[in-house]
Parts: C-alpha cells; structure tokens; sequence
C-alpha cells in the first residue's frame, strides 16, 4: 500500500461573516477578514489517494481520471468564484477555509464513491493551504 | 553600494473589467477574470533599496522606518481589501497586477521622497508576485 | 474531525556538547557543531491542533488564542536566544534539535491544558524544522 | 517517541513503458511519459525514522550512520542513472515513481534491519517528490 | 516600462559528452553527468517580457499569446524528450544548461520578433532553473 | 553572455552590537538582536557570475573550481561560526548581513582575480539570504 498526493490550486475571494454572531461579534473573531467588501486567496489543495500498486502499469491510480473528478468537483466551481456569492452550500455559513475542506470533503468523497467505490483504491485525505502559514487536514 | 529587498504579504479580491471595453471583450480579454464576483490572491511584495553602509550601525536602512512606510503606504490599504471598491485610485480602471504595482511604485516613492530624499539611500525597485507563476516588476 | 497547522518562525545559536561524553567524543559525535562559539539556525515550527469545527463560527479554534500561546511559551522564550546559555532547561543537556523539540511540547501541552482542557479542541502534535532538510516531529 | 524526517535529491531519467500493454495501451496510460527516448526528473526523497532520545547525545539516530545508508542503498544507484537501462530490478518493468518508491522502501528496510535491527530505532517511512505536484509515500 | 516573468516547467533527460574531447576529458569534465545512459531534471523556465501599460487592459502582454509562444517554441519540443536524441540543434554538442538556455533564447527571440516586433513590448530576459542550486539567466 | 548562479549555504551565530554606540542605543537600534548571548541564521548565498560559453564543454566555468573558491573563501571560515568570536574580520564591527556581504565579496572578488583574472569570466554579483524575508545583493 502507498499514497499519492496530488497538487492543485484554485484562487477565489471571500468575507467571514457569520449570521449566527452580531456585527460586533463578527468583528471580533474575524477581525479583518470580516471586511464587507471581502479579500482572497490562492488555495493549494493536496488530494492523497492510497492502494497498492497495478501491476501492469505500475500506478495507483490514473492521473488524468483524479484529475478530472477534482477539476469537476473543485476546481470548476471554486477557482476564480466568490465564495460567499456563488456557492450555494455555503448560503449563511462563514467560508472558512475549515468549511471549505468539509465541503470539498464531501465532494471528492460523493464523486470517489461513484467512480472507485468497487475498487481498493481509496481517497485518504485532503489539505488546504489557505496561506504557507494555515494549513488544514481532514481525513477521509 | 548594496541593496537590502525586504519581504512583505497582502491578501486582497479583485475583478478585472474595463470599462473602455465591451462585455464581450471583456471576457475575452480577462477570461475567468472577469467573472463578476470577483475572486482573490496571496499578493507577495519584495521592496529593494540600494545605499551604502551606514558604518556606526553596519546598516544600509532602518528597518523599522522601512515596514512603517510600506505598512502606512500599502498594507494598511491594500490587505484584507477589495480593489475595485476599497481603492479610490482603481475607481474605473482593470485592477491588474500592472496596476497594482504602478500605484504601489507611486505610494512608496512619494513617501520615500519625503522621508529619505536629503539621503543617499533610494528606493532601487519594487516586485510584485500575483501569483508562483506571475511577477511583475517596477525599476524606481 | 479536522487539524489546522499554523506555521511560526524562531532564531537561535547554540553549541551541541554533551557533559556526559568526553571533549573527543563530542567532536565526533557532533562535527562542526561542537564548534565552542556555537552557530544558528532559523526553526520553522509548526503547531497542529484537531478538533470539530465550530458552527457558529466556522472555525477550530481561535487563532488569536493559539497564536497567544506559541508566543507566551516557546518565541519569547526561544527567539533571538542562545540555547545553551539563556534557556534554564537546557543546562548540562545538548540542546538538539530533538531536545528543543521535547522541550516545547512540554511547555505547550501544559498550556495547552490549562486552556483548552475542558474543551475538545486537542493539541495533535509539533514539527520543528532545523533546516529544510532535518525536520523532527512529536505526536502530542 | 519523535520522529527525525531527512530530505536527500537524485537526479533520473526514465521512460514509462510495459511490456504487460500494447504500444497503443501504453501510449494512451503513459502520455508523453511513453516517449521512446525518455526523459527526466529531479527526485526528493524524504526518509522518516522514529526512536526516542539517546540521553547522552540528545539525538534519535546518528546522522551519517543514516546518510551512509541512503547513500549506499540509493543515491549511489540511482543517481545520475537511466532507470531503465541500468537498475536491474526495473528490467521489464515501467520504471513510475510509484515502483521506484516500492524499490527504495525494500533496499532501505533490508539495510536498516541489518544496521538497526537490534535497536529501538525503527526506519519509519519514505516520501519521494517525483515533481512538486506528485508525491508518494510509503509508511514502513 | 514595466517586466512581467512568466514561470514555465518541462522534464527532459540529456546525457553530457563533447565530441570535441576525449572519453578520459568527457569523464573529466562532467563527471557522472557524462553516464552515458544519461539522467534527467525538472527544469523551470521564467520569461521575462518589458512595456508599458496598455491602459484599456491595465496589461502588459497578453498572457495567453506569451503562453502560446513559449509552448510552440519550447514545451512542445523539450518537454518529455531526450535532449540529446531529439533535438537537433543539439547533435553533435553537449546539452549543457548553458547550451539550451542559449537555444530557448534564439528561438523565442526570433519567435518574438515575428508576432511583437512592430511593438514596444521586449522580450527581455530569460532564466533557466537546472536545480534549485544552478540557475542560468540570458539578456536578450 | 550569460549569467550561472549557483547556491550555498552556512549556518552561523552574531551578536548585532556596535562598540560606536551606547549600549542604549544598541538597544534601539537593532532590538532583539542585541541580545548579548547572540541567535543565529541560516544564511544562503548566491554567487552570480558571467561569460561566454566555452565551445568544447558548453559550459560558462567549471563548477567544481566554482565550488572550491567558495569553500576556501566562505563556507570553510563562516559555516557553523560564531560570526563575532571567530571571524576576525568582524573584530570591533557588528556583523549585519550588509558588513557580512561586504566581507565575502571582498574574499571572493580576490580568489577571482587571482584565479580567473586572465580569462572573461567575470564574478558578476553575490546575493544573501539572512531570511526568507531579508535579502542583500552586492554587485562586484
């Protein structure tokens, strides 16, 4: 058994706020990043996927089939989006990149099911690089 | 003579639009750009001065003056902010990176006059990365 | 369940030597870092705690928090210091990186406890990189 | 218990191809990677050992015990090598990162259990970087 | 006046051997470079182009014309390819960095002059990264 | 022409303090690097140097007589130093990154001369790392 972790990027805009909290609390636990007007960044997404080896091509996995299931259901509905306006999933909820990964988690774990379900190679995890400094992991 | 470059971060959303364009070469020109919620980056900004030793101190500037001009002149307006509706000075013009690093040029080199201009020491250059793949540079 | 690593930085000096081996033993032991002057490195620290995500806030933990807590017990301690000579738990011990490691997940799991004991927000463990190519790791 | 991780580089050349698919079959699994005349990659290995401290020395393992090691059993065979045409156990087999790591993982726990097998010292894991986008990681 | 570097990747393997030494002088001078089953890298090209702002589009060059070039010119021929074998500029000359820098440089130049002479936009330098240690800039 | 540059590195300890100001003017001056038991970096040096390619070898100079010179000249007498104790140089001066710049170019631009000063490849410019975030460039 082996991981593969494969590198992919997106970059989108947002603002934490949170209906839940008054302005005042919004201000304070968001600080900046509750600016009405919003800011961005440029994500990094880490997709790892583990199984033994295929003997006759020596891969765990076919690249451009992972590719193509995270372009699908990431990158073309994230990159270069607003994510507090243009994803639905993420009406009334602060886009946090910790809501992000679980949204991104249940994805890639719905599409993997669909497309891996009757084989031994499993999606393992997921990291986001909201900056170099904040990086978040969810197991899957 | 020795320059120092010197390493700061912003975090802003933009939209690229023009409005000296139509609609449609607007998505021509700035493709996923253009999507009108805009989206965001992790903006990297390498400042450099050029100057002699200063020998008492074995420095060619002060730090602490230099990430007061660039916190006064930069991050303070730029991080954490929308272009297009936060920025006075990109009222009716294409955020670009372009046009990011012209304005930032001007910010510091008017700051820089006033504070270093009886000086030896100026402010050589200005880089600006959009993204790993994307740097702009000013010469001053 | 979900871990956010957040990344901070420290620069020290020290002298690897070890009280317990004789002045030979420790040059060969330790090479050029038996050097008596000492030398530096810049650490990278990264802090990974796990946790549920908030609901109302969206959020792990409180960044603010966290980022209260690396400073009070490991970079005003650590940062700008001389390991050997001004860190009292370093006294007769070579202060390695691994014992630099042990030492600050001592420090933050007690700190840890005391301010997020009652919670479910765990301190999941501690990376130090030495250099870019000697990383050290506890699992807390 | 902590882990030392220590990031070694080699350069290689291969050509993926199986003798196992038609020319056609391999064309469409490898893509450009099935160019007949090959081409290359700057690996990064990253090799993991876990073990408590060694009071003495406040060290896990000692570091050019581990470096002789990696150097003997890898950088000396694949470094500078044609995969294909000058390791004998990738004879008839497509040389992807995925089998070099199976590969290393074998030489590197053959050698470390006649070294270390004696001590509390375990060889933990190997990660390769075959490119910054594709990384592959075997726990040991 | 203004530079954009745009950053660019392609594999390739190469084995280095001068016709115009002896085997003893090739083994001399290149040391295990001059394996003659040849090795490969990663190499990372930046383009840097010079103008000024074009004002409607707040851009200097339009990206997906400078991507165009560079993959007619460079990519589609190097990347995934043996330098030595598949290249004909290279027969009968070692392909040093050096060497293909000065290749990349003469065939975007020419390439350039063909689609932006009439215009102020310069190509104005390239840099090839070999390694993260060996890095070869031209002025063009 | 074209430029190699070529990368190294050193790890060292300074105390920042300058016998030609008071001790409370050290103080303000360079803060926290002041501290009288001193701290450390890890420092990477870029050497930069220029010239034509040399027919027969495709290369601009030889790297192991490159790597000799800034063995000799740097890395033997600066790497795991204590850059005040040990570098005599250094006596009476603090050891900035700019006055550390200054010294190796000095040594490096007379084992050039000494060396290369009859052929036309020149040392061309020298850039240091104290930081990820600090950069200093001398050109010589």
């Amino acid at each position: 058994m082996m991981t593969l972790t494969r590198r992919y990027r997106f970059s989108a805009s947002h603002r934490l706020h949170s209906p839940a909290l008054t302005d005042e609390q919004n201000r304070t636990v968001y600080g900046k990043c509750n600016n009405p007007y919003g800011h961005g960044h440029d994500y990094v997404l880490d997709v790892t996927v583990r199984g033994p080896l295929d003997p006759p091509t020596g891969r765990i996995v076919d690249l451009d089939t992972l590719d193509g299931i995270v372009k699908q259901q990431v990158l073309d509905r994230f990159d270069h989006r607003n994510l507090n306006a243009e994803i639905d999933s993420f009406a009334g909820v602060p886009p946090t990149t910790e809501v992000v990964a679980g949204e991104i988690a249940r994805r890639l774990r719905s599409a993997w099911a669909s497309r891996f379900g009757a084989t031994c190679v499993e999606l393992a995890k997921i990291r986001i690089w909201e900056t170099p400094r904040n990086i978040f992991e969810v197991t899957l």
